[in-house]
This record gives C-alpha cells, sequence and structure tokens, in this order.
C-alpha cells in the first residue's frame, strides 16, 4: 500500500469535543507513519480546500496535539459552506479531488453532522470516477445529535450536561428567593428543529425541580403552557422554564426570530426566552429572569462529559483505523450495548444512509403533556453526560486551552474562486 | 458567659458560595457547644426572624452541613426585603428582637450585602437600648463586590471566574468560524452599578482575545464603541463584547431595561446583550450571537473559585469567632497581604462603616479608552479566580447539591404584618 497524506477538515458548529476527534484522528495518524504521511488541515474547514489554503499538522508539538482533547471549539477554523449537488455545482467537487492529488491526499476526514456526511459522500463517489480514489471517512459531531445511525453525536452530551448542570444551579438559586422575588426563570437554549439539549434540562426534574419544556417536537399552546407554569407555581413556589430555539407556533413560526438567515438558509434564531418571560408576565404577573446561553453551551469545556470527550477521541482514532483498514464512505459510530451499567462501543455506518437523513428525538421521549420527558429518555440521556473530563488550569485560574500555530502549506494549483 | 442560641440569615441575591459561609458558621458554632446554643435559620432570610418562621439547624447532619460547602443558592432561603429606617418602621426591628428574645438568641449571623450591613448595624444598637443586647456580626456576600474596607466579597470570585471562563470559550467559538460566520459575540453580565464582573471578561484579552468591555462607570459611547468592534473585528477577524447590564447612556438610561422593579425600588434589568447586538448589525452589518448569562452566573457553583470557596466559609468561621470573642456590630474582612504569590488573612470592620457605603470599582481598573481592563485591575481579579472547588458528582453525571431537611422551630409569639 502506498504512503498517502491525509486530509483533515471541521465543519459547521464548533463543539466543545471537535477537537478530541481532531485529537483522535491526528495522534492515531501519527501512530501510523508508515502509511500515513502527513496530516493536512483545512483553514476554516472545507473552504481551505478548496482554495488550498492547507494547515500543515506536522509543525504542531505532540504536547500541543494532545491538548486538543481538552481544548474547546474549532482549532483549525471551522465554517457552515455547503456544497451543492453534484449536478448544480460539480466544479467544487473535482477542485476538492484536485486539491487533494496535488498534495497527494489519500485520505479525507470530514469532521461534523448531516452536510458534511453528503459532503464527504460525493467526494468518494466523485474521486473514484476521477481517477484519484480517496478514502473519505466522516467523524461524527454535532451538538444537535440528529445524525441517524449512531446513538448519539460527540458534542451533545457536553451540552446536555452543561444544560443539567446549569438549570439545576439556576433552579436552586430560584426556589431559594421564590417567595419574595423571582418565581419564573427562563433558559433559552439551542436545538433547532429537534429537542435533544432542552430534553437534557428535563432532567432536573429528578431534582424536584418544577421544570417546564418547550420543544420544537410539540406545537406551542400557549393556554396549555400558562396552565402548566401556574400550577408548577402553585404546587412548588417557582418554575423553572427551558425554551429551545426551535420552539414554534402551530403554523411553524418560531416563538422568536431575528430576521436573518445564515449561510444554509436557516433562520437565524435567538430571543425566544424574553418572548416566553413576557407571555408569562402578562398573563400571570409573576417575577422572571431569563438567560440565553447561545454559545456558552457548546463551547463549555470546562464542564465536559466525560463520556463525550472519550467518545469523541474514540470516533476520531476509529475513522482513521478504518481508513487504514480499506473502508471508504463510511462514518464509525457509538454503538450502545447497554444503559445500565452504560456500555458502548464503535460501530459503523455506510455513508449512503447518513447523508441527508436527520435523527428526530423519538416520540416516547416526551412526557404525555408535552412538557417533560420520559424515563426512556432519562435513560437514554444520563449514560450521556457521566463523568466530568476537566480542563488544565494555569495557575492564574485559567483554563490552559491550546491555540495552535497552524503553518501554511505552499501552494501548488492557482487560485479558485467559491 | 451564658450559652444562648444563634441565628443565621441569607440575604439579597443568592451566590454559588453563600451556602458555604453557612458551613462555616454552623460548624463553628457546633465546634462550640458550650457556649453557643442552637442555631436557628430564617426561613427565606430576614423575613423568617420577622413572621417568627425558624429553622432548626440541629435537625441536619453533619454530613449534610459540610455539603453545604459544596452546594450553590441560598439553603435556606433568602429575600431581598430591606427593612426600612429606624425612625420609619422601629416596630420592624423591635420585633426582631423580641423574637430572639423569646428564642433565646444572643447571636445573629446576617450574611448579605449593603443592605443586610445595614439592618445588622440598627439590630445591635436597637437591641442594646431594648434590654436584650444580641451581638450582631456581618458576614459579607455579594457577587456586585461592592462592600467597602474588605478586599473582596464572597461570591464575586466564582463569578469573576464563570464570566472569564466562558467568555473565553465562547471566544474561542467564534474565533474558529468568524472567517465565514458570527464576527461579534456579545455576552451580558450582571453589575447594575459597578462593573467588576464585566471587568472579569476583561481577563480574556491576556490570550489575544479582542474584547470590548461596556461598564456602568462609563458613559456608554455609540460611535466610539461601534468604532472600536470594528477596528476589532478589522484586525483579529472577531470581536466578543462584554455588556454589563448596568451599562448606560450619558442620561442615565440603561441600554436596556424591562421597565419593572425589585423590592428595593431597583429597575430590573436584562436584555442589554440583544440591544447591543441591533447597534452591530445596524452599523457594521457583522453575523452577531448574544448570550445573557443571568443567574447561571451567580449560581455556577460547578466552576466556582476554590479561593472565592475558601473565604466565604473563613469568614462565615470567622463571624462566629468574633462573636465568641464578645464582638459586636461587626464585620469580618479579607485583607489582602498581597497579589503574588496571593496571601490573605481575615480582619474586621466596624459596621458604622460598611453600612450604606458602596464600594465603586477604582477608576485606574479601567483602561484609557474605556472599554478595558488595566494591568492592576488584572493584579487584582487574578487572585480571585484561582483554583477549582469543584462539587461532587453523582454516577449519573450530575452534582450532588444538597437539600436541606429544613425544618420549623415551634413558634412562640403572635402573628406579625409585614
Amino acid at each position: 500500500m502506498t504512503k498517502k497524506n491525509a486530509f483533515y477538515a471541521q465543519s459547521g458548529g464548533v463543539t466543545s469535543v471537535i477537537n478530541a476527534s481532531a485529537c483522535g484522528v491526528i495522534e492515531t495518524c501519527r501512530q501510523h507513519a508508515d502509511r500515513i504521511g502527513t496530516v493536512y488541515a483545512g483553514r476554516n474547514g472545507i473552504i481551505g480546500a478548496l482554495t488550498e489554503d492547507l494547515i500543515d499538522t506536522s509543525r504542531e508539538s505532540d504536547a500541543d496535539i494532545a491538548a486538543l482533547r481538552k481544548t474547546p471549539s474549532g482549532a483549525f477554523g471551522s465554517c457552515r459552506f455547503k456544497l451543492k449537488s453534484l449536478d448544480e455545482n460539480r466544479r467544487e467537487y473535482e477542485r476538492l479531488i484536485e486539491v487533494f492529488q496535488a498534495h497527494d491526499i489519500g485520505y479525507f476526514f470530514y469532521n461534523g453532522g448531516g452536510d458534511s456526511a453528503d459532503t464527504c459522500y460525493k467526494v468518494s463517489q466523485l474521486s473514484e470516477t476521477m481517477g484519484f480514489p480517496v478514502q473519505a471517512i466522516h467523524v461524527p459531531k454535532t451538538v444537535d445529535n440528529d445524525l441517524p445511525i449512531t446513538d448519539n453525536c460527540p458534542g451533545f452530551g457536553s451540552v446536555a450536561k452543561y444544560i443539567a448542570v446549569s438549570a439545576l444551579e439556576a433552579s436552586f438559586d430560584v426556589a431559594s428567593m421564590a417567595k419574595t422575588s423571582t418565581k419564573v426563570f427562563i433558559l433559552e437554549v439551542m436545538g433547532r428543529h429537534a429537542g435533544w439539549i432542552a430534553a437534557a434540562g428535563g432532567l432536573i426534574a429528578d431534582y424536584d425541580v418544577p421544570v417546564v419544556l418547550l420543544l420544537p417536537e410539540v406545537d406551542f399552546d400557549h393556554d396549555r403552557f400558562i396552565a402548566s407554569v401556574k400550577h408548577k407555581v402553585e404546587t412548588h413556589g417557582y418554575c423553572t422554564v427551558v425554551v429551545s430555539e426551535g420552539a414554534h407556533h402551530p403554523d411553524g413560526r418560531f416563538l422568536a426570530e431575528q430576521g436573518t438567515r445564515d449561510a444554509f438558509g436557516h433562520a437565524q434564531l435567538g430571543g425566544a426566552a424574553p418572548v416566553v418571560a413576557g407571555m408569562v408576565k402578562d398573563a400571570l404577573g409573576y417575577k422572571f429572569h431569563w438567560a440565553v446561553a447561545d454559545y456558552l453551551q457548546r463551547a463549555a469545556r470546562h464542564i465536559a462529559s466525560a463520556t463525550d470527550v472519550e467518545q469523541a477521541y474514540a470516533l476520531g482514532r476509529a475513522g482513521v483505523e478504518m481508513a487504514l483498514d480499506g473502508k471508504n464512505a463510511i462514518m464509525p459510530t457509538i454503538d450502545r450495548v447497554s444503559s445500565d451499567p452504560y456500555e458502548w462501543r464503535i460501530g459503523s455506518a455506510d455513508l449512503a444512509d447518513v447523508a441527508n437523513v436527520e435523527k428526530a428525538m423519538p416520540l416516547d421521549f416526551i412526557s404525555e403533556d408535552g412538557f417533560g420527558i420520559t424515563d426512556a429518555c432519562r435513560d437514554y440521556l444520563y449514560p450521556l453526560i457521566q463523568g466530568e473530563a476537566y480542563p488544565d488550569y494555569d495557575q492564574r485560574g485559567m483554563p490552559r486551552y491550546v491555540v495552535l500555530k497552524n503553518e501554511p502549506v505552499a501552494k501548488k494549483l492557482g487560485p479558485f474562486e467559491i
């Protein structure tokens, strides 16, 4: 087998553990230096490949690569750039393969969600027909937890832990003062299409916290919501509301929409919490507070789930091992063996079965009234937030997060307009 | 010396370490059972004393009291109820002393900020004249860090750590994707009158993060702010803005005001972040995201500063020791001996000098352009966020926070209207 270089890119919204997958990919490649040459990374994701803006990861020390395991965000940069279909924009795929060919890249590790799985799959198909076959491996990542086949997606477990812990702490705070002060606390969390993240907030019901979830899976019903909050305040003295950014009215309108759209044409959301707070105030007159966690939740490496970090790393490593095993157009997955005690192993999925398939939250994870989660959901969620994997801190009290050198690779091709 | 009971109450907004002070008070009282009888706590703060709704802390196990050190919020409940001046409402003070007398309470430990220091001081004065002298000790607590004489206030260090770490993590996230996505991230933090908490966000400049602070100490100047953000985006590719809820226009109007007021007549704030985001979008067109940390920041026991936890406990303990030493109308303080290496010791302040004095952030802590902090501020802040003092977690991955039994004490007096 000829030695080939590898290309690694991060795609879409970054997470607190996507760098742990990068660490798994790069460390495993380094352990197989006999078969894998240099690992190049795309600066700012796939755009770096299209513009031939490659990073030479061999210039990074072993210590710095190891530190990626404990550093949130995307160390090489990421982007939401979605390649169009082969019919619409074949030249972009061809360019990718030209860049791979120019740098003798035989392994493509693409670390992302559904869109990147699709790109990854198409690259594997087209490279074959172009006579420069590239083994394309998709390493899953998304806080949205919406990839099919895999039991869960790296990034999600840590957000879930952050939301469950933060909602619990804030609820304790509210409970302390509810007699004379804030009675309703509203926390807005991510989750455009699925309520996975908000569902993690539902775990605090196990601590006797009165919590109401507003999930995208359940059409918002103003009167039923207000009645539920009122009941909880009357019985517990206060109420915590965890609202997904994707919560929407029956006609599909989000509870709050900023009116701007991102590169994928998705509406840019934010501000459901103040909207819900206003409803509570108008209908019930309770004193309220609200928080919007936004990027804090997906960047919160300081409270990452140890399970999540371990799986993110393991999937990066498994991707490389599958490539070395001759696999192509594949995605390593997390297969759950049992929930209690939690056991998991690495499996795999064909990218043909992954691309453009979005896994919804099972409806039997949602309680009958639509405002909470079921035991089935609890059994699913708890293992994913198990364990703490703290970053190291310096003497000043700040986390030691690594910033890589990210040195560029000399270009061999002409420019390319995207 | 006759053995007397003690009364402990939590006042004002709770923090992630006020229970550590409670732990310090109760454990130290238990260690001096020869001189201090039962420690009663006020249910929901001072209101519990006025309504004779006392909690018998002797019913709590040593293990549960020890767990307070690692549990955020106010375990006995807190309130913002401010006693009026002696002239205006002498009957409330007299009631307090009647309740103390009825339950043979000779020690009053009041754990709070400026308002509670004032109440504490008046109780000590009036109890003397009423012939039932009570030793009134104020144990400092406030995330606002605005009590005089003490170098810092318990609760602040942990919020500062939370904000510095969270802002750093979110900034790494934004940096990852700024090339094609969000360029400006806005984080709203607490701090109605002083920029202490926002200043902690300024620490991330030490990690080469381009950060702009909007402090209450500096009148908001729209054009200068926009120019600063623009410059940072042009030179660094992105910009993080940390805006204090107390940031205001030159005429005093807050950047955002919800229009409601709390029991102290303070405007209830929230929503400066979306206002600032709108300004950035309108003036510069950059893609933005914003977060409002709200209660998450002051409840975040999971990322508490070890220094803060230790000091909160030490001040509780010192309060009891001072009482046993015969002191009255006093507040134990943190005296800084040196910043590097950080050394501190317990000092004390007369409540006459504490009540109704608000410590402002020194102006030499603010950088010349008004958007950052100086080295003097860094030297002050870093020691306060030193060390991590994690809570324990259960096997499911959630923190073990204690909920006390909070059993009531039989009433001896008639009802009281407040």
